[in-house]
């Protein structure tokens, strides 16, 4: 797989032409100056800044990993100075405040950022993602004091962050967390536990570290209330804000993982280790939801990321690779066989990879847009149908879209065919890479409950709300899409299966746990129809008026919302009438049976 | 992962009281002999074996690997003591004829051996399969002095076969392949080219590798139809049939892969070496097919096996992680949580595993007694019905049974959550070895064009033929079976696709690729409800005859059965609804707008 640049034609086709960013900024006080010219130059600036640096690093970063000696964690070849050049061109804080040094630009740059350190190399994209996430807890709960001391740090990418939440024996369930905070005279708190899975926990890449960690305080409620958030550096500042005394917080061991190896995870021993309280004493959990939504969001970009990767490694092969004839004759006679994207089961695949990218892309950056109306909009009521939007839609961005990056990056590798096995390929690095996607920053079955139990049946009361009403808005806009009586029949599903499972979960609560992963595959998919509906039509529109990225590009949107539609919308089917068939096949099974 | 012992208790179950494999052996006359203790006998005695010696070297093999140096490839530790120990206990020659010095046993136990191979270490299990592939073939092509020459000690172990066939620009279209075999004064071939992808190319388990080769003549047709096969010796036998002289045929190379790293595969330089044509000549192509077929089944029966694994694996986990309380209120009150498999998500993880593990045992197992038909029966009408079932099946064996493996081993993964992704627990070395199984021997979308094009439209003219009749026989006999209604409709469903498909693909060619795949699992889906159907009869009955495996064993059958088609055949109409969309939405797009 050689090294492809982005595609950054469809990053600005669905930001500028569908999701048109000129309107949307233009309703965002801070935003006002952005215009489509602005956006495009910096994500164009960003792909030309990764693809010369990120890119080349990716193959070596699997293959040398991070290393531990001693205490300290070496990064693979490259990643030092790619960070420092990240940092030194602004990249670190794009979507920071100007006051703590960053670029003051919107988060939708920030997290189309992420996407391309991702295109180029998952593990190296991790670093900066953590640092962002620390820096947007503390700014959100963070002292005054606090925020002095970190966030021009964390901005510039001087210091790194992490989010210390699991613990050997609870993940998913942080209400069993055992690590202690224990107050000391001076008002800082000695923080004692263990931490594992703590990505970028150490590493070279920085002069500090800094650690926001979960810990119960001494008199703390049992269970997820009695949970508090800590900054614990590496290195104490001193009174210049320099990295000074060695914190008591050191990595006891890396983790060998199946992928992503240039990142490193590691388990953190805090031995009563110096911390400040963040927030609210016992709102800890709260609190680093600010950072696990967002990252929720970078999680599900990630997916799409890889899904667009393993496309564009295959569609590159499938032109390349000489093998038998096409079903209906020699398509290029001259050579000695037909490449291989003659074939339609190889068309298949490739359109599959396709229209998933390109439909989660469309799906995330919506998502995205919504946050940027929850942080920049001055008008209340806007606020708030943004943040319901967002509350409802993070789930499906995080869990469809790294499901989908299983689909598409092992279709990657389907396409390669035996040669997809082989590492120095590169394709079945991204399996690898994204296998963590579904899983870290609470897994699909995670954001299904928190979908299905947490926003759309208490939240919502079992209605869609907000999304139903985009959906329909976009159905009674354009009544001649070729897609809008699929769209709406989907839709009216949709409402009822809601409903379906809101009467049933009075009943058995069971219910919900046995139809959330279905209904919310159901829900991505029923996005996706109404997003790629969207999408063709504006191709067709920008067709018309002979738009700028070309014909084949919006002929090519047109044929992949067709094939969507014939082709990927009927698996919603599928999740459907699973979900429907209820709870009883699930908890019939006797523990002993199983 | 704990060490855990392979389910036995199913494997018996299948073969046994679904299989009736008293009733099946009594109708062929070589098997007459084995009854269900022997059976049993044989299988425990592998099990117990391969737990104690194969099991305990899987970790290690995925992090150790093959290494090469000079021309020489070792091994992971201990797989040249475990081979050795395989071969002297008899295994390697389980189905091979007596007067060779096999065990005479039937071929469904070799099956069920490299099952149990590659559950307990996917890696290992390649090397005797090439082994009993290469004796196959050399049994059915060879003339009698190459199989005096070679049988005994293929049958033995003393020395390992490979089957070169794969070049570096030809895998799929083998008609493109270049090694050249020029014919030597003595009778013997000069054999001249490179070969990729060799499993078992080199090692250091046997004193002589045997490898088969397809190669052109000089004077041979372009195309599949001008290839021939080769034996060529590592060691040229000497006059008393020991390791003579140095063959030039070397390993340039070890690939680098995603996983099964304790299986070495390798480039083979042939420089001039001496080979015996096996044969006739330019038939290489359907000489190599004797031992592809087999080698497509073992291949479906792999990816049983990992599948098998994987719900083990997690099944043991779910059962002591502790995670949360149950929806419906706490379960085990007094554990500080719940173990995760009251959780219903968990459950459908599990039950996804587990159906389809148990549900592909019994469709690889009931092909394998296809195969058992055509080589043992002395009835004419019954070989032949027989293999034509075997010829449908095939393909399906291998494909769906494949891509369900990739589906259960990323789901193991799934329900571990992020321990998933850590190599120590082995769950993602699941999915990494098994990943292989839908590439090699064929990818799945030369297997579904198999299936498709060859077998249903080419050779029985779209009909379903013999299978339908199985599956019409189970109806006609159980007309009460909760499950006839639905069994039935996906049958008719099933014959109308095939019709509508021979249709199509009389316009265009182009329809058969375009709906192969779906084709292909919507067939693995409508046969898996057929034989789940069957368990649940059968379980029914011994329920009410208090048969041997127990009350909870026949319970679980039947739930599972509940859960299989409630809950994963309705993907059957999503793969119904996608192939009768056709090719056009895959042939619309031009080259340049993908």
């Amino acid at each position: 797989m050689p090294l492809i640049s982005a595609n950054t034609k469809d990053i600005q086709f669905v930001a500028n032409e569908l999701l048109n960013l000129e309107d949307h900024y233009q309703q965002l006080p801070p935003c006002r100056d952005m215009d489509a010219e602005t956006f495009e130059a910096v994500v164009e600036e960003a792909n030309r800044f990764l693809l010369e640096t990120a890119g080349p690093l990716n193959r070596n970063a699997d293959e040398q990993g991070c290393t531990l000696e001693g205490a300290e964690v070496t990064t693979p070849e490259g990643f030092k100075e790619l960070y420092q050049q990240y940092c030194d061109s602004g990249w670190n804080g794009l979507d920071a405040p100007e006051e703590y040094g960053g670029q003051g630009l919107p988060y939708l740059l920030s997290v189309i950022l992420g996407e391309l350190n991702t295109y180029y190399c998952p593990a190296w994209a991790d670093y900066p993602m953590l640092g962002h996430g620390a820096r947007e807890a503390l700014d959100a709960h963070g002292s005054d004091e606090l925020k002095r001391t970190y966030l021009p740090k964390l901005t510039t990418g001087q210091w790194a962050g992490t989010m210390c939440l699991t613990e050997p024996h609870c993940g998913t369930d942080l209400g069993l967390l055992k690590t202690q905070a224990v107050p000391q005279e001076d008002g800082t708190y000695a923080i004692t536990g263990t931490k594992i899975f703590i990505t970028s926990g150490e590493h070279d890449l920085t002069e500090n570290i800094v650690h926001l960690v979960l810990a119960r305080l001494p008199d703390a409620p049992a269970g997820t209330k009695g949970i508090s958030m800590f900054v614990v550096p590496k290195f104490i500042p001193d009174e210049n804000n320099q990295p000074g005394e060695r914190n008591a917080v050191s990595c006891g061991s890396l983790e060998h993982k199946m992928g992503l190896k240039g990142s490193s995870t590691c388990v953190m021993n805090f031995d009563g280790a110096t911390g400040w309280l963040v927030g609210q004493e016992n709102r800890g959990l709260n609190h680093m939801f600010t950072m696990m939504n967002g990252a929720r969001i970078n999680t599900g970009v990630q997916g799409l990321a890889v899904s667009q990767a393993a496309y564009q490694g295959a569609l590159d092969y499938a032109r390349e690779r000489l093998q038998s004839r096409s079903l209906s004759g020699p398509k290029y006679p001259h050579k000695p066989a037909d490449p291989i994207i003659v074939h339609p089961d190889v068309r298949r695949m490739l359109l599959t990879m396709k229209a998933l990218a390109e439909g989660n892309r469309a799906l995330a950056y919506f998502t995205a847009q919504q946050i940027e109306k929850t942080r920049y909009s001055d008008d209340e009521a806007v606020k708030q149908r943004a943040a319901q939007l967002q509350a409802f839609l993070t789930p499906i961005v995080k869990a469809f879209i790294t499901e989908s990056g299983i689909e598409a990056t092992n279709l990657g590798v389907q396409v390669y065919g035996g040669h997809g096995y082989i590492r120095e390929h590169g394709m079945e690095q991204l399996i690898r890479d994204g296998r963590i996607f579904t899983l870290y920053e609470g897994t699909t079955g995670i954001q299904a409950l928190d979908l299905l139990g947490r926003k759309l049946l208490k939240m919502q009361g079992g209605e869609l709300g907000p999304i139903a009403e985009e959906i329909q808005a976009f159905l009674d806009q354009h009544p001649d899409s070729p897609y809008a009586e699929t769209v709406s029949r989907y839709l009216q599903e949709w409402q009822q299966l809601s409903q379906e499972l809101a009467a049933k979960s009075q009943q058995n609560p069971e219910e919900v746990g046995a139809a959330s992963v279905d209904f919310l595959m159901f829900s991505g998919y029923v996005l996706l129809a109404w997003l790629w509906a969207r999408m063709a039509q504006v191709a067709t529109e920008q067709l018309e008026k002979g738009g700028p990225m070309g014909q084949n590009f919006y002929r090519s949107k047109q044929k992949t919302a067709d094939f969507y539609f014939k082709r990927l919308l009927p698996r919603a089917g599928t999740h459907a009438a699973t979900l429907r068939s209820g709870a009883d096949t699930l908890m019939a099974m006797n523990d002993e049976e199983f």
